[in-house]
């Protein structure tokens, strides 16, 4: 067991949840909480700490799943003071993960979806947002989340949580080149649609039932002149009141959900 | 100037930020920001205080709307550091206002809406997703969002920022008597759809161009037992993957933009 917060494993997680370089350098990220633990593809772990607490309350949970996963992966049991040190959360569970982030392809994602349906974020900032987003994506089927690389870490703590474990379900990447990505998707025959507030054509008056990417601007500034001018079509969500916009993750899912009950309808 | 970080002022405007028993005692809450400085209605404005540099950059922003309104209501100066100590935030702009909790009842909701479309919260707890359902409330022509008294409080610093203004501009009740609230609203011929997973009904099969109330249970648990059982319908939001629920705000979202799109087009 782990009692020492000076230990260099304990050190190393409390620097892969606070920094975004460590956990790009070493491909890995951290993950916590028993639903994250139990949805992880056992391939991804590299490492499983438990807290004596949650060692002792195992038994009394009467979770199998868990024990077994526990048993095939193996763990490291750590003191209460220890895990409090390496958790990102106030009230932590007693469970976390070194994991080994994941790894998709442009060209895998368009050859695996059959209609394809796209997010592209640019610059999207708040990692809740982008957690959130991912989770709806999820749950509209898009098949694939393509981010600027200057948009927020979805591997940081609060975008895993807000993700709800659509993190090792829905694919995604960054990429450093945004205007080449859009660029390539259109050639492979996907429309671009702009969230733009100068759009002209209301978001549910659209055919989202051909293959569709949406790109998504910055919360505060919406997407680039360069990014918006690769778009063939520009939409505007409606909105009544004074509002000057919604949120990006209340946005996203307006349109996302449009899409799905187009093809849901058919 | 006010220098001191021990003045009974300074120390009541953080009191107000942190308490919401004391808010709710005094009837006040704490807007900051420009922005929510420029959308608060006059009448609600107790008090303003600014910083001794938003004071000095007042001249050099040239918005003659700020300095047109600082000189109807009247304002402090306060020291960087005290700011600094009123502020919620981390990078406070500078101004921050006490203003009145806003006062609506049920029958003025109901009268002053024309086809009544309202949001009915139960037990939602995270701030910025209540603050959230009222930007999105707003920006769809929610007429009024009914909060159990379980509820986070909307007064709350993180709800009012994640509102964007939108606290000022939509109407909003806590009732300690969710049922008794339902039925009044079933008795004025209100339909009530509760958002629930065992739903038959897709989302978007309903036809909410008539008077309708969306109830929406907690993050994590739901409707309570009780308050699904006062709805009229159960609706769903499909979900494609393995997810087991949307985030809160997202799926609230979906319902009222789907009534709003309905309503629009007719």
């Amino acid at each position: 067991m782990i009692t020492s917060v000076t230990n260099q494993r304990v050190k190393r997680v409390v620097q892969l949840n606070k920094k975004p370089a460590q956990r790009k350098k070493e491909s890995v990220f951290i993950v916590e909480g028993t639903k994250m633990f139990l949805e992880a593809p056992e391939r991804d772990l590299e490492e499983v700490y438990i807290s004596e607490d949650f060692l002792g309350k195992i038994g009394e949970t009467g979770v199998a799943e868990i024990q077994g996963k526990l048993g095939r992966c193996g763990y490291e049991v750590v003191s209460g003071e220890v895990f409090a040190k390496m958790s990102d959360t106030q009230s932590p569970q007693g469970i976390l993960c070194v994991a080994r982030q994941m790894q998709y392809s442009l060209e895998e994602m368009t050859e695996r979806a059959g209609t394809p349906l796209f997010l592209i974020l640019e610059n999207l900032q708040d990692p809740g947002n982008l957690g959130t987003i991912m989770r709806t994506g999820e749950g509209a089927g898009v098949n694939g989340v393509i981010m600027s690389n200057n948009t927020a870490d979805i591997y940081n703590p609060k975008a895993i949580r807000a993700t709800m474990g659509s993190i090792y379900r829905v694919p995604f990447l960054y990429t450093p080149d945004i205007s080449g990505t859009v660029g390539w998707l259109r050639g492979k025959g996907i429309g671009i649609y702009a969230a733009h507030l100068k759009g002209k054509k209301c978001y549910d008056e659209c055919d989202y039932r051909k293959p569709a990417a949406f790109l998504i601007g910055n919360e505060g500034n919406g997407l680039t002149e360069e990014t918006a001018g690769m778009a063939d079509y520009y939409i505007h969500i409606p909105m009544a009141g004074k509002l000057e916009s919604l949120n990006a993750a209340v946005a996203t899912a307006l349109l996302v959900y449009e899409a799905a009950g187009q093809r849901r309808r058919g």
